[in-house]
């Protein structure tokens, strides 16, 4: 994961739909080629292999399941994700929470498919449990400011810096990355600000009138 | 839903990680066309898409989640399965559970989207309570049966006797599918005898040596 | 189950925390005794041995869980419950939905271990699925009314006809019972005209001023 | 909590139905009188109360669910624990396991109700993510060891000196209790050794021949 980064995490709008997540993707990269920035985006699983195979920016699943390969119908194991070309996975985010024990062998499994993992946290104590598992970053994304508009780093800026010094007595080598509410170029400033290496931003791009201005808008808060 | 049909549950085995499930939907078109048979498959979400735009046969999901496009991350809404091309999706299978109410919502909605459903129980009272949410067909799985090679048409006919009884019972318009265990013609052929129009078939396909061989001694039953 | 029926869940609503409950299952058993309607009472579980051991009338589980005594940490096993002296169990209640098929265990282990079986459901279709577990009675509850003061039989008669019809035709012998926003004696009245055989109430009486009152004018409509 | 301790978590082993689990009881409190050793017992929640307000050791719930008192069913929430009399409660034991989020947040309301807190976690990296959310104690517990009979401190004494080393670095104040097929004097002592400070047991002393025989054994280890 190359820091800062812009991670943009697409759910399952309707304005994904199909195909549709591809031509964000593909904005995205250009985006990032563009200015410079880290820019990763985590399509609908149905479509993770069709974006993966066409960007060459980090992809990632927006989740994955605690299972390995064999006899398990309708899941995703980490091997199919990392077949289908993408980098990492989005694990905990708070629209898909997992059971502590799982989270730890799945961070533990991705490590060793060679994955990236992204594990959400609502608050500074389970953004600190979170890091004790060791994943590649940890988002802190106040459930109640998700979707919302009112950014974290606005709203919570205790809540950013909390976590970050949770974090880092746990082990200083994680990074945080700020989530919740991020929609303008000030939101992700301040979150750098207060000490997190990035953003991860759902409807504020997926639900923008025109994908390139805010992307552009965001990812240059990094610069 | 053609019937009687063979359906192919290519679950996450590692025989079909990545392409390898398109290689194994164009084996089942192949012989499902020599045949003149109804032959579906269900591959792993990851390659849905993939699957479904390049095989005629119809393609099901393994399983879709109780939620309507937009702010869920990591899930999958029947409206992206639909949009892959899909036909149909598997619900409820004994290694993907659903709860009742949310089986209710799914089969209603997969009806208002034009997708097909077959949902799966484990013995006749289950059985018959998926009839009465009115699915396209319902798949009997004894799930100690599933996997073991030991066909549920050999070894519990009176599960599946009793099941259509029940079914019928409910709703005569819902078909039975026969599944658990199923891996040779005989197999097949008993299931149809017990008045059941297809089976469910996972590992006896997916781990053959001889994909071809396998699908085509299965779907020969069902001529 | 003796019909026309009052059921009361408690929930875990403060107002009965600890040996309130029991309290209010006094009421209850000394209304029903006076008025020689039927009802019976749902305590949380943590109360649930001590009101089965000072009142006559049934007392009801909220809850059970799908698995046999053993190796289970926190589960509440139905021979537990029977244990309590409780003689029955609300299942699948929308605030505590069941996975199908572990309804369909625990309708079947309940009737074995003579307990008897209230199973929720939100509309006319899962409802019909319920019946066809053959549990004691369904209670068929939109889980958009529940708590609201909205009466079920007053703003979705048709909710309940359609229960009633869809029910009939799965197995005629199912009573049906009235949940969801009932708190007047007219809500109950109506319940009963649409061709249900009890209520099952929640808030109206639990958060009542006067809880004696409350239940003697609900149970006086099904005199 | 006083340490070291000896936790007896009853689970619902068919040997603690009913009043049995005050039997049990009464003889864990006799012993740690006559011993003057710390034991604690987790009964099934249906005897939570009577077992807490007959015995002056302390009684732990072996789960608790992460709601407030309010319009929830079948759900025990922790205020409905504490007023039992209970002073603790098991959280996440591998039978009974948590997510993440939710995790956290029992663990925060319970230091605000005054109820300890002992998280159960299956190795080291979980088991430090537990010590992050500050907890009373943390117990490791191998889920492949359960109820083997084959002591984790014989078996896989690396797996708790490597907990009891990332706990510590996480938060040198959580105490590390040792779960999982202890059964005898030794497993205790080597328990002890590797730097825990009690044990967590079930099967060994639940299905004893002699309940006061096997506790006193275990109890002699921690004094």
């Amino acid at each position: 994961m190359r820091l800062p980064i812009l991670i943009i995490n697409m759910k399952v709008y309707p304005e994904v739909l199909g195909k549709r997540a591809l031509e964000l993707a593909k904005v995205a990269e250009s985006v990032s080629r563009e200015l410079g920035v880290s820019i990763a985006v985590a399509p609908p699983v149905t479509e993770l292999r069709l974006v993966a195979e066409n960007v060459e920016i980090p992809v990632y699943a927006q989740s994955g399941d605690p299972v390995e390969p064999g006899a398990r119908t309708g899941h995703v194991p980490l091997e199919f994700i990392k077949e289908t070309g993408a980098s990492g996975v989005i694990l905990n985010h708070s629209e898909n929470r997992l059971l502590l024990n799982d989270l730890g062998w799945l961070v533990n499994r991705a490590k060793s498919l060679g994955l990236e993992t992204l594990v959400c946290a609502p608050d500074p104590f389970t953004s600190a449990a979170a890091a004790a598992l060791e994943p590649t970053a940890v988002a802190v994304e106040p459930p109640e400011l998700i979707g919302t508009g009112k950014a974290v780093s606005r709203e919570r800026p205790d809540v950013i810096v909390r976590t970050v010094e949770l974090v880092k007595r746990v082990n200083p080598s994680i990074p945080v990355i700020t989530g919740a509410g991020i929609e303008s170029f000030d939101d992700v400033r301040k979150a750098v600000e207060l000490g997190t290496q990035g953003v991860l931003v759902a409807s504020a791009i997926v639900k923008a009138k025109d994908w390139r201005q805010k992307i552009t808008e965001l990812a240059n808060a990094l610069r």
